[in-house]
């Protein structure tokens, strides 16, 4: 096990009507911002919770935040907290309307081009303290300190972390999930199911407790994908399909271990410029790219697929069985899982998407072999 | 899954030579009292490790909490605290020495009885802020809010919780538990174990990422125990079981969950009367207890002893098989399972112990059912 350096400060309120307790978190004392995605919030009932529990706070609101979310949108949100003197935020919705979040309490806070935080990654010791109520289970980002924002007119997307961007609380309500579309619901379990592999499937560093904690993540992915896609409103489901998502990227799972982040990186580059959602763009890449690199992940797929999926077998069929499992997995939420799928071609879009990583030297993967050579030839596959 | 709320603000620094992080950890314009046990960290060098991290920061010493720590030594520690006007305490040994620094951070702020904090569980909105270095892998107290104290002219030992006493940072570092005599890893192992078991032998809610996160802590205990036993030198099986020991009581493995704590009840009472080792007061008690609520537990043992055991039988019996399979996991540590191996009578316990559940009306158990009959009937099988 590697040594680590873990905090999670964040408190989560879980469960049923539980983004009354709004009123309680919120500093009722501060000017408070809420920022809101494209409006479904208004159709499933949430924004009539957080008004009601809300009603005797100072509130302004801020709508507009879209999937993977744009630096420029992000900035007209600074704007306006410069010009209402805002001291707290508020997110309500998805993992991209707490990323935007997080990226505008660093920018609010921040002297100089807000993109440095992202683009270059310069430190900040300053930011907006932030709430989050949770809509969508997928990105973890309601526990975590990291953020992922676009840069629409430099095609760039990409994350960032700092401390002070984790949430002081974060309310998750699994009832809030029933009504979401398929699409995002198919997103999110890939996009749960992804970050545990991009966290465990590297080098086998006797970590026992974590493997068996992604162990727990992926197997309950697994058993509730079915049962919350056919029965929408099935609450058990639900729930634990919504503490899977927050607790495969919360650090839980990784402490001690060496990470990957490479499919992550190809697909940031697949929605950047094709718009991909994100789990989409996961469930195309993760198969081929762990088939790319099973010389350096079969030790930990083959413990995998014995302990996820009941395989029998030696070391190297078990760990490549263990991709054809998750690669049905996949499959059976009914998510695409290639490229031809969506209408794209594969020479054309491994082309392009390995020139952005040629030009910009973009370097993955826990052996730093993924570049632009590896890309094309993952993408060809997929 | 129950609803739940849940933080757990402490920075864990874990691993290899990480005690020389104190000299950034500790505040440096604050006065320090950093506290200790017996003196064991003088003969297995944590003690110099500590003070060369702290050799530019204002610090007093503290010495002689003992196991089961006392509220009378407690006091001493206290009104040093207010002669010598301290901002910030060190915990530097194992769970005693935490569990006495979350009392001592407590009642140098408390106005009025410092036992009623633990004694009537009264609230309190202060306390002094601490860290901690933990050189002992069992109580957990390293990463949750909750602190046991003894009062020796009571003969009461009780726990207390306050979300004030997260400490603000522990350093684990697995090294320091290589000179540990046996008993104390055995103490751990079952502390750990027994942890685990009272927060997930209990009502099935089907809280599928948490009953697998229990599993990985159980499995990651008993694959470890034995070689850290045999090869005390070994890090990765030390890093094993300290990580499993911090995860089986830091809230990750019970959020929605319904606990019990009733092992923990009668062997505080155990220790209270006969000085036992919490560890070796669990050992007794735990087996006796499960098949005493079998017609409760025997749901989840049975799930538990299908997966952390392999049991392949009806519900009954594989429920019926796990707690065997937890006494002879015990008994292979070469811990004491039974009142007689300690020189024990059992008649003259059970009747003892009985007795003051009576007296003082207590009641343990997830269905309440727990009470002196059943402590007396219990006690008869240890």
């Amino acid at each position: 096990m590697n040594n680590f350096n873990f905090i999670c400060p964040t408190r989560v309120i879980f469960g049923s009507d539980t983004i009354q307790n709004l009123s309680n978190l919120v500093p009722i004392n501060l000017k408070i911002l809420v920022i809101f995605g494209g409006g479904s919030v208004r159709k499933n009932g949430i924004y009539e919770q957080v008004k009601n529990a809300l009603n005797k706070h100072n509130i302004s609101e801020f709508w507009g935040i879209e999937p993977n979310p744009k630096l420029e949108t992000c900035l007209k949100a600074v704007n306006l907290i410069k010009r209402e003197s805002i001291d707290f935020l508020l997110s309500v919705g998805g993992g991209s309307v707490l990323d935007a979040t997080k990226f505008i309490a660093a920018a609010a806070k921040f002297d100089g081009d807000p993109w440095d935080i992202v683009g270059k990654r310069v430190y900040f010791d300053k930011a907006l303290p932030l709430g989050c109520v949770m809509s969508l289970p997928a990105t973890g980002s309601e526990m975590n300190c990291v953020s992922v924002i676009s840069n629409d007119s430099l095609k760039i997307k990409r994350s960032f972390r700092n401390e002070l961007l984790y949430p002081k609380f974060s309310i998750i309500d699994p009832k809030t999930t029933f009504s979401l579309p398929l699409a995002q619901i198919q997103n999110g379990i890939v996009d749960t199911f992804v970050h545990i592999l991009e966290q465990y499937a590297t080098v086998d560093l006797n970590t026992s407790v974590q493997d068996g904690f992604c162990f727990s993540v992926l197997k309950t992915v697994i058993k509730n994908a079915k049962i919350a896609i056919n029965d929408p409103q099935n609450y058990d489901a639900r729930a634990n399909l919504c503490w899977a998502a927050t607790c495969a990227l919360n650090g839980w799972c990784n402490v001690g271990c060496i990470v990957d982040w490479s499919s992550h990186a190809i697909g940031h580059e697949l929605s950047a410029v094709y718009g991909l959602d994100h789990g989409l763009s996961l469930a195309i890449v993760t198969p081929r790219l762990l088939r790319y690199n099973l010389k350096f992940k079969k030790a930990k797929l083959a413990k995998m697929g014995r302990e996820v999926f009941e395989l029998n077998a030696d070391e190297l069929s078990a760990a490549k069985g263990c991709i054809d499992e998750i690669e049905s997995f996949f499959k059976s939420t009914g998510i695409a899982t290639t490229l031809a799928q969506i209408g794209l071609e594969k020479n054309s879009v491994a082309n392009l998407i390995s020139e952005r990583f040629k030009q910009r030297n973009l370097i993955a993967g826990e052996h730093e072999n993924i570049d632009y050579k590896a890309v094309k030839q993952i993408l060809l596959e997929c």
